[in-house]
């Protein structure tokens, strides 16, 4: 269970006390404010506050007096030519917090984006609950024969039992003596700034993570990468159905010309150029590296015919 | 005048368009919303938007699951020592849109704080109005014989005169130009990106600008350097006011730790041990330089007994 | 004359003190220390000092204990590959410092860019020197009657003349009044804080411009845009030729995968798919906006048969 | 050990070749470049580059064609001013680049400094070492009763022992464990990216991290603080004495004004005024909390008569 009783009870009070405000609001975003969607086993990802709307961006770029256009859709034409022109800074006048539950090993890769604003629960100051990451038996893949940072197939029988057991087993004896330490039989007991470095890496955190509407995009966008590891995905997933609900034609534009979009070189043009002409193009006579190839072809599988 | 009958009406709309939400909001703030605050002879100061109030404060240095704490006694006790210990990230969670209107020579100072988000009106696009900042006489200073780059005496009589005249007709006649360059009867006109490089840099633009809490208190902190020009303080003096109905137990506590504050070198603290021993400390037994001095004075004037 | 003999001789002195270092250092870029590379009529970039070189990147990207690879062949293939897949931040590894003359309308649009460190000549503390932009006749441009930001037609004869004479009387009177106010006879004089105001945005202004090499690509590949004003663009065609000679593999990257390449949307995708099925593809069954048709057939002009 | 033999015999290759350069150098710095300097059991921290030197803030102060002045002494004056009246964009012209080995808990404080560039050894592409953080026995301090997030007194005898047992057996089996999970007998082996989620946080990892000069003071200045934590303030002693050798007189400027300085609130200063005219000034005239009060007290321990 991902949350207590208390805290739920304490967001059904959050949800209870409306305010009435002159600001821009998001009716879809008002429906998420403090609800907490799951992810994995013990995380969750709640909406804490949010600023601005799809109207915010138009009067952004606009730098207007009043409200955004009258006619939306000229709102959603001008949205779309600002993201497809890198124009980020219309996009940076929303803003959203979140608060986000998450394994530490994930905590470590999202904190490399540094352009948020980030106020993590800390463990010099306070116990962190006996709650650890254990994988579903089907997302327990094995080392990618192919791509050195990546995943292949997954692990089953014996060889899943196994390591489903050890992680478990490891959690929680380091748990286990987590607290021995804190806490020694009518001693002092260690220093939690100490004692927290015996918890392995599936451990959660918390933190509350605010961050501007441009610079949020672009964080979903890595995950659209092959390369993006599975426990960072399902949190990103999530978050692109809020978004969706909060700035659904700052989204929509985003979907179009950036998740579903793709960059292609100077040499990917070049081939194809060649390949409308109708041209053969193959890896031969593409000028291209392997990897370079191999990723036009995920775009355009038809080239491989 | 500064704003337009029609501008006006927007606002007025704006203001009448109340909507209900469950974030947190300010009621101090609503207040503020949208209207416009004058400053100078056509600049202005209008809140666009806020996320936040003080309880987003506490609430982010808690990571809590639901609002601040029962006591406001204990948030206003947690903003103090957070902002005594300059734990800078909490202050982060609060953050404030603003559309302003200012000269140009104001707005190249004020963006080399970079640690905010600029939406800014676009003379390559629109043509720019004729406005242009003439200061009031009792403001047009002359050089400094002190500072290299402050003001001293206010110029006067003939002297004064004849400089206002200047900035007027040098304005207007630029202004001209500029209007004619773009409009060559029945011709093509110059284009706007070019046009404007003739406008001199009393010329008013604006932007939308939004910042969060933590630096905007950086951003009006600086203000209080007694070398901060004139027309820009007037911009921060307004924004104070705002943020004081804002968030007034942050405004509180920046107020007593930063701008009524005072930071002692190793050398001032030094001679302060010894005046607070009664032994008297001056120039030549400071170990200081003039400039160290003199500023260690206009703290603790009592020192030159 | 951009540079008086006092500063030539200052760059003569400066490139004749040679040291030794441990440090990594780039052959092409020691070329360009220090020399001024003309920019417009009074403009210039200099290199005033780098930090590392291709290898750099290689070695950050593996958090190496020494140089980067045996083989720079595949020093060039992790760049590529690095540079394909976003990975940016080996890229900043490596740093630049520029010292910069331009004008201030240019400046104004160059310090949006915020991932840089700035430091400007200051005209609150130093009278600024006589130097104004005017454009050759080859670049006075018109409006454009497609694009509302950019440029049309070149101006001629008649018309051409007025603007330049416009251009030059009002800089030359403006800057009159400038030294006027500054220097009333026997009287005190206006601050220079204020009397800077009266300046046209043609003057020049230059700064130390200090940046990484992720965020100076993504400067540079802006200018890329077809919307990128002329005279900002000169400078950065200038920077260009200097990083090809600091970091060769990086810059033919960047090269081939940004300033070569293209972003297609997913429309734009699943129009490049049924081109090179045969099929026939237009704007009436492209699905798509004028503006986004006519930028992909800017790509790819085959596609209009 | 920290170094591996080839570790340390590539350090002496990067140290015994030397290249000519025209850039400005520190003669003190190029004595740090490369070496390890060992923290904790198996830390430490090199300097792998850095830009500029003591003049370079002087130059770019004054955004000047040359060197800095000719007068060393004045050069010191301008440091000292700048550092005095917070202008910091002039030290953020030097820059430099750390190696540095540290432990994933410790690392997880340090990431939150966010402006900086940082590429950390990959654990998802990687195997990490054997080599984990086990504190001196006089460094196992027990929870402070008076600081929340603090250390008390250090824990003896058996309870020491236990509390070191625990912390090394913990860190061995599941380091065996890990390295079981990636390698099962003749299988698969999970991927790495998850197998690492089961090391604890006192596994050391290493991290490319390079800062300008300001924000690398910033950093050192937090060190200063007592909540500090004992293991991330032994990497900042360390880069204090660098950051000595490299630009003595920035270092200089920065101990005075920032290590050894401190920053009074408005109501400090009050009582530090009534001190000075010889009145008595106690906790329960001085109108602060007893936070306050102990904090102006430790400055000022005199005040308490």
């Amino acid at each position: 269970m991902t949350l207590s009783e208390d805290q739920k009870q304490e967001i059904v009070n959050a949800r209870s006390r409306t305010e009435k405000t002159l600001r821009a609001s998001s009716a879809g975003m008002e429906e998420h404010l403090y609800n907490a969607h799951e992810v994995l086993d013990h995380g969750f990802v709640r909406v804490i506050d949010y600023m601005g709307n799809d109207s915010s961006i138009v009067q952004a770029a606009r730098v207007s007096y009043g409200e955004g256009t009258k006619e939306s859709r000229d709102d959603e034409g001008l949205i779309r030519y600002l993201m497809r022109h890198w124009h980020s800074t219309p996009f940076e006048m929303c803003e959203v917090k979140f608060h986000i539950k998450l394994p530490v090993f994930v905590a470590r890769q999202w904190i490399r984006h540094r352009t948020a604003n980030v106020n993590e629960y800390s463990a010099r100051y306070s116990i962190l609950d006996r709650e650890f990451y254990i994988p579903e038996p089907k997302h327990l893949a094995s080392q990618s024969k192919i791509n050195n940072q990546g995943r292949g197939e997954v692990l089953s029988g014996n060889e899943a039992e196994k390591v489903l057991q050890i992680l478990k087993d490891d959690s929680s004896r380091n748990y286990d003596n987590y607290e021995n330490m804190l806490n020694q039989e009518n001693k002092k007991g260690l220093a939690r700034e100490l004692a927290r470095m015996n918890l392995p890496m599936n451990i959660y955190t918390q933190w509350y993570w605010k961050i501007d509407l441009h610079n949020l995009f672009h964080f979903l966008r890595l995950r659209a990468d092959s390369h993006a590891q599975y426990e960072i995905r399902v949190y990103s997933d999530i978050m692109c159905k809020i978004v969706k609900d909060w700035v659904p034609m700052a989204y929509r534009a985003f979907d179009d010309y950036r998740v579903g979009g793709a960059f292609l070189s100077e040499k990917a043009i070049l081939n194809m150029k060649r390949a409308i002409k109708g041209e053969e193009v193959n890896f031969e006579t593409s000028n291209m590296t392997k990897g370079e190839w191999s990723e036009l072809l995920k775009v355009f599988p038809d080239l491989k015919r």
